[in-house]
């Protein structure tokens, strides 16, 4: 394909005709990290509250966005998500938070951006939790990681 | 501030209270990149349509979604914006499409949140609409650059 | 079954997935009361307007809050209902508004969530309504009255 | 037909069933018009931005609208709509800016009220951007031009 | 002002910066027609309903819309109403539905667009809930009757 | 006061005028209670995570419903909550979950609905995660416990 799809021949935008698109089986996976300090991870981690509400915070909010993308995303169609899972890892390495989102349906279009935004939306609430002991977080590598179904089949971002 | 102020002594979640903070102008401004193949950024840069329809409408939904930060974010406050500006802009050297929002309100929180979020939506917007093209867009280096009014009055990250 | 779906092994919330359960025709119905006094009771009734706005707004507002419901509840599915239909009633004997919200659909998942809620937000509508003349008004016994479809069957509270 | 489906016997509002109608391929266009002074006409056309941002953000506002109906309008069903397409257009007879919204699924019931949302906002954008030069706009002319599709099967106003 | 204030220099749109705009109380007043055939507006008025559940369902439809204007109009600002009626008239002559919308606000920036977009989701909504036996129904005269307060002051639609 | 002050002269609804209303701090204070079978409550207890995600998840659930109250309840104002804060407790005396949810603000309309909304959403989440295990459970006990500010002063349930 090489057209952007959501416009028309004269550039305009809309939401392009999938009534024609097979219903398949779909899923896709995205992430995104939120660079921290390590002290902010500490912070994360500890303090009586291993597993804690940040990140159960995040994890819910990210589910819920997920179901709100096309609210969001203007040429998105509405869909039936199946299942949505959103994973928070803290990583020392980074150091930070690690976020991969999964959703899956049975429909005519994909769900990336489905994915996409229930990580990214887990990754703001990480920052908005934490901003006020560290101003200098950074959301970073926010990419579809792999997808599954539809028409060009099983993709992942490393092949 | 060492502690996470959107929880309470027993780490659990909640909205903190800002009914005694000082009403006062604010302002933040929030980036994100969308880094593409090169040929993906000429697609929106020409094809008849410069200034063409997908960075106005990622322009749309950024300035939308900035409203929304409450509904998406759970701990987020409720706020009344009086200025959203979202500029999107072609980069070449990068190669993609660098964002950056700008929220102002006079209020009692700050609204670093809403610019992120604004920047965010943006981003993904600009990779809904060039997907179908480019499988292997990152959205990176979303982050606060710069804030003022409040309590800890002008900052910007890069000091 | 006896473990909470809704968490999966690291007791972490999740939107669980349907997408191997069958596609079934399914309906719920549920219950909620607003306790408040006789004298407020006779002022919805009377007045000149039998069956008057506060029924119809809460109808409305029930109907309305069960097409929301995916977004208020965390871990629903998002689904397409075919009908919902709220009846609220004034019961003398109570003294108070007796409501009972039905859903349906053909799909993976019931609608025990989307009558709940529609029961719900009515009932809290009446009493939004009512609130300035009676402060001590008590929502009471929501619950799901009966449901039909879906591998567990036909079910009814009171068997 | 001649009697209110969505009023039950007793005349009170419903959410209709509809599980058991048939699904099929189902459009609908709705148009509308936004009557302006000549001069607001010719600010939107020119001023270096041809196809510029007036009508770009009313069309995008257009087809998030229709997305939303169902929480607009109280009963209407939820439904997945698999095209939503609004094309504004600059009429200098009128003058002032005609409007056609064209929104398709396959579903059990129509799409006139998705199709006539998304072309009363996408009307109101034009109002909202232009009021203040011109504070005597009307909206006017706001119909479903035809429709295809369910048990009615094709239809057009003119005929 | 002879600009469109919602587009910068660069003929983007943005939400303009309202913060230094004096805040006074502001009221606008919008109205809308629906046409339809006498048997249709018979049907509305008869039955056994007097002041029955079609008007009472768009008067609800209209107040709860006006306040999710800056949700569907892009560049409106978010802003806390302190009153919205919306009254709804059957008139013979016509023959149809008239609507007239009031909003009000202590405020930086008018309500014309809830004003508007009250009367035009309550006049979506009677057509939503007559459609079924009158396919010809036209929505027309959508305007801003009168307004008061802000900068430029009292003003009528007739002076 | 002894009408209904959300209704006109005609008995129509409307959203009532706060705008002489005076602007003060307020409070409210809401409660609900899910009663549930004893081994129900054991799950969400034990289990390997204490303060484990059903509670965590409620609460976000709570919070964020607060501040959509006015989107559900037809009639509610917007307003600017300062602070939302939910509790949950197990209580093996009811068995089941008690819930407190405290909202506050500076305005010119009292809190009790967003407190109620919160206590309500916060109930059926809990519901909704524990029903595959529990289809007798019943929400009960709904009500405003206390509230301060406003006309009317401080004001408690039980004095």
């Amino acid at each position: 394909m090489n057209t952007l799809t959501h416009l028309n021949a004269k550039g305009e935008a809309r939401m392009v005709d999938v009534s024609e698109k097979q219903t398949t089986q779909r899923t896709a996976t995205a992430t995104a990290s939120v660079e921290m300090h390590a002290s902010t991870l500490d912070m994360i981690i500890q303090g009586g509250h291993p597993k804690g509400d940040v990140l159960a915070t995040a994890r819910i909010a990210g589910i819920m966005a997920a179901k709100r993308t096309p609210e969001l995303i203007p040429l998105c169609h509405p869909l039936m998500l199946s299942k949505v899972e959103v994973d928070l890892e803290a990583d020392a390495q980074l150091p930070g938070v690690r976020i991969r989102a999964t959703c899956k349906l049975a429909g005519q279009t994909g769900v990336e951006m489905e994915a996409l935004t229930a990580a990214s939306v887990a990754a703001l609430t990480v920052y908005d939790m934490c901003k006020a002991v560290d101003k200098r977080m950074v959301i970073s590598n926010t990419y579809v990681e792999e997808k599954t179904g539809g028409k060009s089949g099983d993709w992942s971002f490393d092949n």
